[in-house]
């Protein structure tokens, strides 16, 4: 464990004071293009100033300008929590303009704060739902006001602020300082012996600390991760688990209840145990992760399973068709997951981080990145309707992207993510660079020795296998460049090619290490298999008992109605996989050898098993699941029958 | 289609004026013990104890004088929907003392009337949440506001009183006939284009037309029917099929959105289109009755696969592990289903409401009849907490059966159901009688001839297959008993045993007519196979994809953990049935072969199938599903994966 030291700050969301792992930010890593490059670029533009738009149409950013006109509480529009959004879309602002120096993004940053200062009260409250007259008391809902949730996304934005423009005249920090210390003053160890409904404000705190070395804010985030699990929250139709009120942090075994407030717990419950030096909270959340992982989450990276509490179902309990797998959960995943790559360097923490992002986040946004999927559903049995493109859709679930709901969490959060993304393509430790993610990018970073390192790394992934990295820094001594192998990527292979040798190795899953002085010119190239894979599940998830996935690369793929003409998937009979039939490429697409089984309309469904008559086989191509419902309403699975 | 012309009418919860066979109720039919009759037992003395005491103590009888005192809304208590439990209450009381007369009931009845009374408005109006200063104005808030919901469970229980004692003194259907009269004046053709969000009022105005004879209650009925899906009701997150306003009734094709608002609108709408000769629209309802049943509905008879709105889900989306299956939809759907019996006399129906009644309504209340089931699952896969005597659960789903529920629809809904289940067991035509279920009771009624035929059954239904039909009238020109063969019980068995032959002959599944001038003491056997069966789901069921089911006769067993030992149904690898394997009877249980495969466990748990080592074989005995959790907290399994 190393404590980190290095100055300035990297430019990332999450910057722990020690580590196996330091993060390199903005400054260190760029993404130049490819897959992300491009969703990137479509959040840069489209997707930003859709959010920006519709927060003011909406009346939540206009909230604020009441808040300070005295409008409030008559004119206030949106939800307890619609606070929260503007201070996401603040860090997505901040994260991009570190990104791109948007002339036009940095003005319409301090435009933003300009709005948000002035409703903030003169001890530092901040929050347009409570507190006035005709509204309900500060701190008087804690289950559900949000308060204290708002205010970790105020932190969250501040500190992204901070990062990517130290010192900056905006004054965001001091908003949020005023903000922290009366949190402090008033939920210290003195104070109100309570949590907030949704945890956020842990994470939140903690990042704020490290920003502005005031150990307060990250005592108070400790306290509040250690009052979870007390009971202070009232007893709910959904129980204390829903925001695990249930257990407390170092005692429980498994994520459970809500799952964004899970993972945002987790989240800020990790920088609390690694800034604090609390090993054994560490190890406690590393249990959690590995059974949540091993038995409650989704093929695709995609976690909670209910519709009702959007949370956590029991083990094994992962039913496609009702998956919930909130984007924001997989959001919260990535938070959590990072911070446990960052304090323990396991290369399985990058592997899910790469699933969710391929099939949770990109799945999220349409290609215009004007419209997002708040849930993911994994099989979707009827197509739905065109969503209105000025609509709010009032529906989480829909087979279609819809362009904003009246709980709008995701698209915020998807677009503060996409511009940060950069700062999860790699890291540093005393001896070396580790690429965990694959993308054109460039990296350049200074070493804990005071070396510069650096490489370019040019690739089509996932669209193909290849990666070439070229180092563009000159070294004289050895350091040692590690590479992610994915934990499918069995049989991949390494050349390395400098001016004195030509090396070629097969390579198996898990971290390698490549120790060089490494020359300007010097290429590492990877080549990981990229045939489509076919996938069965635990025999414990009854959900999709007698179904195989099929994956190819770190893209789950699926069945989609598109592509098997009128019928649909589940419209004839039974769309099964033709037995022992292996996926095959062609075209730039994976195919399937299916069969309609034709099943017997019963009028009532129990009873022998039915044959039917002769199925019909035919080839169907696959579409990436990240893809799917994007040329129209249709049908669609990831888990597929296999026929017999 | 016969016109029913007899008086005086049947003490039953439905008479329709016309249809293939009309009910005969509690003067014709009555349960004489057996399962049934000590359910019957246990609600009158228990149950209606259990449930009178809570509608005390909750505060929710209590709100009735509070409206008189004046101390509303200050002192209300419980949801808005909470004075329809005293009106299923006071219909429960109205069915048992039908049956019993009851002297400590009958007063009890007359004095919650009494307190009712007070609180009804000048004109007619009745709600304890509504129209007073400080509350919502009256009918301002038909999407939640269950005012006439309420309404309609007034008119069945003044309907159930006024049948089994016409004429009483106690002023109930005067009550129920004033607030009809405004509800008429105030929905009327010229009065508000409007539906209430929970159907129900249908239902009661159209039965309240067959008691009173005024048939502008069954106008009301079907103007209420017709409005349904035009739009009227603001659209919601889960949308507005949630309350079937998305369609109109004689349009859709299937049942939709909240299960028992679903079942509730059909039966009414099934009473509106008897009665006004209205054959659309009866076969719209037989059509979406049909695919209803044939791919919406569980093994169990219970209905709604989603939590969250506790509705239908799609087509094939039948999850055992998040069944809802409440069991108010199930009582929905013996009303619904009951009255296309008595419309149509196809044994089908009676097939379902028999399945429903011993797998839905006997699963809810505990043999103690002081805790219920709200919702069913078919799965439960974590043991629950052992629920507080005294307490409300916040929760409609547990492993546990509950006392009381903040929604505590449940337990007066199974409270009228079973008080007259009696009106369930036979119908008559103009030439005999039909026997629907098998209960011991006896039988004795008038033809539309005017001759008197009556019949014992004596059976220990469902322990075993015997059912001995003793006559104990004399007819001088032949008539017809019909029984009902169930849809599962292919090889069954008549013997006639009459002074002058003794015949015998197989029968087939349906109906079965005996035409016969039966004398006081002839005997009709009845043999039915009674040996477990191994019940396949469609395959387009995904949820349960290579899982069979255990039946036998008329219940759906089930594999619960208590039988398994400590390592319970699924905390050890996998309990899987032996392939091939057939269930046997045993001690009087029946047993089936299961192995526990040992599952590897991975830390991803998708993969390349992972055969686990050898897997142990053992006999275990399942249960009735009705009684599962009754020995305390367990796990459980309907559907039970097949190995291999």
């Amino acid at each position: 464990m190393t404590i980190h030291t290095i100055s300035p700050a990297p430019q990332a969301p999450a910057v722990p004071t020690r580590g196996k792992l330091r993060p390199l930010g903005l400054g260190d890593v760029r993404i130049t293009g490819g897959f992300w490059g491009e969703r990137q670029a479509v959040n840069g533009s489209n997707t930003l100033d859709h959010i920006g738009g519709r927060l003011e149409t909406e009346g939540w950013l206009p909230n604020f300008d009441l808040a300070a006109s005295g409008g409030l509480p008559a004119g206030r529009r949106g939800r307890e929590f619609s606070d929260s959004e503007i201070y996401k879309y603040l860090e997505g602002l901040a994260w991009e303009i570190g990104r791109t120096d948007d002339v036009a993004l940095e003005q319409r940053f301090r435009d933003v704060v300009a709005r948000v200062a002035p409703a903030q009260e003169e001890d530092g409250y901040l929050n347009t739902m409570f507190g006035r007259r005709g509204q309900g008391a500060r701190w008087s809902d804690l289950e559900w006001g949000h308060e204290l949730y708002c205010l970790g996304h105020l932190f969250q934005a501040a500190v992204a602020r901070e990062r990517t423009r130290p010192g900056a005249d905006d004054g965001l920090l001091g908003i949020a300082r005023r903000a922290a210390d009366l949190v402090c003053d008033e939920f210290g160890i003195e104070g109100r012996d309570a949590v907030c409904g949704h945890a956020e404000i842990e994470v939140g705190l903690a990042e704020l600390a490290r920003v502005t070395g005031d150990r307060r804010y990250l005592a108070q985030a400790r306290l509040f991760v250690e009052r979870h699990g007390r009971g202070t929250l009232r007893d709910i139709e959904w129980g204390r688990k829903y925001y695990q009120d249930d257990l407390p942090v170092r005692e429980a075994t498994v994520l459970r209840g809500h799952a964004v407030r899970a993972n945002y717990l987790s989240a800020g419950a990790m920088d609390v145990a690694v800034d604090t030096g609390d090993n054994e909270l560490q190890k406690a959340l590393r249990r959690q992760w590995e059974r949540t992982v091993a038995r409650r989450t989704y093929i695709t990276g995609g976690q909670g399973s209910h519709h009702q509490d959007e949370a956590f179902g029991e083990d094994w309990e992962l039913p496609p068709d009702r998956a919930y797998s909130e984007t924001c959960a997989g959001i919260g995943s990535i938070m959590f997951t990072w911070r446990l790559l960052l304090a323990g360097a396991d290369p399985r923490h990058a592997d899910l981080i790469e699933r969710t992002l391929f099939n949770v986040v990109a799945t999220s946004p349409a290609p215009d990145g004007r419209s997002f999927y708040y849930a993911n559903t994994l099989h979707q049995r009827v197509p739905g309707v065109e969503a209105d493109a000025d609509g709010t859709s009032p529906r989480a679930s829909s087979s279609l992207r819809a362009p904003w709901f009246e709980v709008s969490c995701c698209p915020p959060n998807v677009a503060r993510t996409l511009a940060s993304l950069d700062a999860y393509i790699a890291t540093a430790d005393s001896d070396g660079v580790q690429l965990h993610q694959y993308a054109p990018s460039t990296v350049r970073t200074t070493l804990d020795d005071g070396r510069m390192v650096g490489f370019d790394v040019e690739t089509e992934y996932p669209a193909n296998g290849s990666v070439t990295i070229t180092h563009t820094t000159d070294a004289d001594q050895p350091w040692t460049l590690s590479v992610r192998i994915p934990s499918w990527a069995a049989g991949s292979s390494l050349r390395i090619v400098t001016a004195d040798f030509v090396q070629q190795r097969p390579v198996e899953p898990g971290m390698v290490e490549i120790r060089h002085a490494f020359r300007a010119g010097d290429v590492v190239h990877l080549e990981l298999p990229m045939a489509p894979r076919v996938t069965a599940p635990d025999a414990r998830i009854d959900a999709v008992r007698g179904c195989v996935a099929i994956e190819r690369g770190p893209e789950v793929l699926a069945l989609e109605s598109t592509d098997l003409g009128p019928a649909g998937v589940d419209d004839v009979g039974l769309v099964a996989l033709a037995p022992g039939a292996e996926p095959i490429e062609r075209d730039g697409r994976v195919w399937v050898t299916v069969m309609r089984v034709p099943v017997v309309d019963a009028r009532w469904p129990y009873g022998e098993a039915v044959e039917g008559a002769d199925a019909s086989a035919a080839e169907v191509p696959l579409v990436p699941y990240h893809e799917w419902a994007e040329r129209g309403p249709s049908t669609m699975r990831v888990w597929i029958p296999v026929a017999g």
